[in-house]
């Protein structure tokens, strides 16, 4: 069964480059615990290290999911909102900086491990240039791929998924973080197996991808290891609530990710500016369970069917009859 | 009531760059009329001046018309496919060129009077230019409302509709033909009250817009005067089957249609390359229809009230009972 | 002769979502204004209402303006850093909002008039909407015309430009501030004449726009007031050092600035995030100053003769002449 | 040295969707080829398979190209132009249209070693989808690399190279033949030495690329074999002249193909709707020539200076004066 998860920071404050306090307050963490175990559906965290978890407090935040009968769904060292990491964490061009982002992922897979969580989430978000020249294509390249190696042979029983997103911070994120197939290149030339891909679909559909072709993708190499959930308007990634926007695709996304037989968490990451954080993953929720409910009455047989003819009119007709069935005119 | 029509050549072959003789065969034209007429909710027809209807095969094309209980919802006068509009028809830098593409609409309006049509939607696609320093902004804007103006001071009795459209087949349209603002602008400088604007769904997703607000902008000014039904991926203009893709826009425009009191033809325009054209159409209706169903049993009233107070979790809580309300978790 | 300015807080401080607190050190303001002063070009500086001036320390801030010998070009009012602003400031649903948006612009075009500054530049960036059915077109069309009249009608002795944006830090900007066109109508809407329309280079690119075609359309209605300079992909506002990506793009409107003879400020509006904030603007200078010192060596005549012609091979041709002489093959 | 070449059919006509019969005239093949070879720097020619050579008329063609001193750069098989490839070549779900785009690449394969050319560029435009649920992604991908394996197989001594492209004539194309990225994984899965990846620089445009960087990751994994030159806006493949609109995106480019020692044709593919093809492609290859003086007079020693240090506005700096430099101000 499916099982869902949202990632804690989305019941706090968020701010943008214009309002840097937030739209909104921010409560205290175990306000924001109890409002996520409160949403119907929800049985996962996802934490972001440092502001979240930290080596020291990892004994009272497994009590706090405890109390709340919450799993760790999976960890998601912080490489983007420090100084520090300004220019880029893995792929800084100072190794003292590559070697503290190694340091903590690694600090954040033992903390994993305290956690029972099964995840680290790779997003360097700062990994990335802006200009012109600024890049380095062939340096980048290789000091992220010995970075996530050195964090994945560090311990086999934590996978580590890199989340790929096309821009922003940066004005480009450097390959094997930019798209889904440069990812999946980046994940294989660790040569670890303990390497694979967080899809956020609102990355994807930032990037122009079809979000379930890269998922069929990444899951025939057998590297779709976590999911990111939010919406937008395809030209930013505006981390809306799900479902909001999008709808044929998402039922596209979830068909395919149950006939790949993913298995992992479908976890939610939006950024309610100016909404409710708990109404807003609730809604997310209430649209993915709702979508999931119409997959299963009409019946994956007959979706696999209308992908296995290819028939364009077939297929938007049998669309139209898994939404809006008792409207056939 | 809605009245639907269908873009003639919908029914025919269509070509690309690529595959220059098409991907289907034409059928003759009483053959793609009959099959327009027996598309469920289909009670208009859309000509192509020139291709479907000239001033010498008028009478018979009346009668054709006729015998299939079909009225004719606009004529789209030939600006786009002959080699002389190649650098512009109204914006033409050769004089003669301008004064052509002004004769021939003027004897378009003069046919749409015999067949009982009410409006002439102008879709001059080769007015704009390509590369940099080649569109002259200043008289080309002239060039467009005096041309349409002329037209438009020919007989009050018909009105003229510019289909805006951002690019292609040029890289840029001129102003006055690009986006809603602009055509608006175009409409209201000829200073004729029978000039107005044709919303195609499509190019407006591809010049980026909300269709809605496009819709409620120019019908504020008195200025929408028709509608093109299609669907696409935002980024270009795939004049795809309505619904096949968007959801949620096509509910909330045909909501705003409604509030709007728009009266004119929902009309189809279509280039379904690879599929058969009466299905592709029929599914279209099928959509368009079903949306309706769903607005009126949910109820324009509790829309407006959405609106009107536009919480973001609330209208998306209310969109997902409008779409799947039997499916409430 | 051309006049340069920049805004301010580009030479402070500059945040992200993911690293609120900013990736330098923000600078004492006398700092600001000396760095400002320094750079080769810049004789104007634009504030921010609230920020940099408020009705208190006016007299002060025309004091240090003076001793940089800098012009005030423009003051922004803060339509978009307060929480109060959030759901909107001309176009919020609630009265007092709307109120306050309109009183707080009238104090600052009091302290423009003590400042010896010609004009106010309007960015409500908060005056959008971001979900479905979240959006009032019609009102916030009346709202936002309503309170800019109100603004223009308190002294005509101000300019006030709307500066328009497609998007951020709402999904989507209200029309009258989401493009070119609609802003003009917006202005015109106003029936005042001191309403115009700013351009920002940047916001130009993110809505598809040939920023060039956008000015003729403002100018040739009179109504193009100011300008901010900076630079992007064209997919988002990156607001990057100007010339920095784009190239001919800049020389054609140059071109046209003279040509349609626009008389405001050129004025940087950049977010060097990681960079020298005085670099990032020194380097923008630089390019202009080349740029135009090209246009002269080619000539003004040529360029229109270019334009008059519209040949797409002698035009690029033109370009290459004027970009790399020297190196005709 | 870098070499340069042209696509037969630019020199021809070019058509469109709205004008099937093309913009100009067709010229007859011998003038065509005539024209290439007078374009100052073009010492080969790109054929496309079927249109301009076959299995019957390859000793002619020899013959043809050799009075004119042209070298065949790459034979173009003909997987997009006719109504049996309508929904796919290499990837259509009958078996048989599948096994005779292998037949017919081979076929070329053996032209191509008669002409003495070295590469069989793929562009099986068809092979994508439009619709939702109508790609079969699994099965494609299957389909794709096996079919290209039967035909590197056939012989080792002709490269073939994999042109990626992200949409047209499809609404997408399937992954394998989108993105730099997943072409590369296509043609690392065929386990054959002989297939690589063709960049067309617009394409890579339209895909949201850093066509620098899709550069360097194909030549480090020893996958990049062939290069496609012309220009666009970014959003669509327009096919423009090269330089038209981008500036440092070709500078940035042909630094990093120095760098990476590339050492294939560089050849000229665009479609001069409405312009004399071989003026459009002289202007290419003169936009072409001069930056490669520019890059040489700057230095790559220099360049790759501020690739190592990846600083904004020294790049940005440096990239002016490398332009503009003696318009320093």
């Amino acid at each position: 069964m499916r099982r869902y998860s949202v990632i804690l920071g989305n019941l706090g404050n968020t701010c943008d480059r214009f309002l840097s306090s937030g739209y909104k307050e921010k409560p205290p963490r175990e306000e924001m615990v109890r409002q996520a175990a409160s949403i119907p559906g929800i049985t996962g965290i996802e934490l972001v290290g440092t502001w979240d978890v930290t080596g020291q407090n990892v004994a009272e935040i497994k009590a706090l999911l405890g109390r709340h009968n919450l799993a760790c769904a999976s960890i998601i060292p912080d490489h983007f909102s420090r100084k520090v990491w300004g220019l880029g964490a893995f792929t800084s061009r100072d190794a003292a900086v590559r070697k503290q982002a190694v340091a903590e992922t690694r600090e954040m897979m033992d903390v994993a491990v305290e956690l029972g969580c099964p995840l680290i989430n790779l997003w360097p978000g700062q990994d990335g240039y802006d200009y012109p020249f600024q890049g380095d294509f062939l340096r980048a390249w290789d000091w992220l791929v010995e970075a996530v190696r050195e964090c994945a042979g560090y311990r086999k029983d934590i996978r580590l998924a890199l989340e790929y997103k096309p821009a922003e911070p940066r004005t480009h994120s450097y390959a094997g973080l930019c798209r889904a197939a440069d990812a999946l290149l980046a994940a294989q030339a660790t040569g670890c197996d303990n390497v694979g891909v967080t899809i956020d679909v609102g990355h994807a559909f930032a990037a122009g991808e079809n979000v379930s072709e890269s998922a069929a993708l990444l899951a025939r190499h057998g590297r779709l290891f976590h999911l990111h959930f939010n919406d937008n308007y395809r030209s930013w990634d505006d981390d809306m609530i799900v479902g909001s926007v999008h709808t044929v695709e998402f039922i596209e996304l979830l068909y395919w990710l149950r006939r790949l037989e993913y298995k992992g968490w479908y976890s939610m990451d939006q950024y309610p500016y100016r909404e409710d954080g708990r109404e807003a993953i609730a809604r997310s929720l209430e649209w993915l369970l709702a979508f999931e409910a119409r997959i299963e009455r009409f019946g994956m047989g007959r979706l696999s069917q209308l992908v296995d003819r290819g028939l364009a009119v077939e297929s938007t007709k049998a669309l139209r009859e898994l939404l809006l069935g008792e409207d056939r005119p």
